[in-house]
């Protein structure tokens, strides 16, 4: 199955997870196009000064890979800056939140996997 | 848990699947780092003119997510251009193939979700 970008669907959420302005989740496939244990393959796009707040996974865990700009990722309670290429694991049970602390558009892909 | 891209792993392989050229997947997380149904978490770089042959995903099912450049999908058969942001999706007993078509590398991330 082919997806163009033009045809995905964009969420916008605001203050989501308690962060900072608005939130653009681009659903690359939805779940219900996937057999694979995941429920999010998304492209998530924060502007400057924008964040997703510090939540815990249950059940789950999310990887983040950043494909563009600057991020401050709180990683279970440690905080990183993270650049281009670089990645983050939440794993089952930890916490994370990511902010963009640069000066473009901060872009990343988000991978949730389910435990059951 | 936070990787950087210079401490990621990289594998060169060449003529992969009966492709042309040589590929480089780049593991963003192993398999032994996470806890859910996923072998491959990875960012792979195609030069122009180099690609993965065409090959059947069994128990499992790969999604491709375009980050830089321009493909030649062959999806289950049916052939599709590729541009930044765009994505296919392999389903278990489909086949895929993907080549760089552009004249800059092509970056995409690529996710292997297993079904058991």
């Amino acid at each position: 199955m082919i997806k163009r970008s033009s045809d995905m669907i964009t969420e916008i959420k605001e203050q989501m997870r308690g962060g900072k302005g608005s939130v653009n989740i681009t659903h690359i496939f939805k779940q219900n196009e996937i057999n694979g244990k995941s429920r999010m393959i998304a492209r998530i796009t924060l502007k400057p000064g924008c964040s997703i707040g510090f939540h815990e996974h249950v059940n789950e865990e999310e990887i983040y890979y950043i494909v563009k700009g600057k991020a401050l990722v709180d990683d279970n309670g440690e905080k990183h800056e993270l650049n281009q290429g670089d990645a983050s694991l939440t794993l089952g049970g930890e916490s994370h939140s990511i902010e963009n602390i640069g000066e473009e558009d901060l872009e990343f892909v988000a991978v949730i996997l389910l435990y059951q």
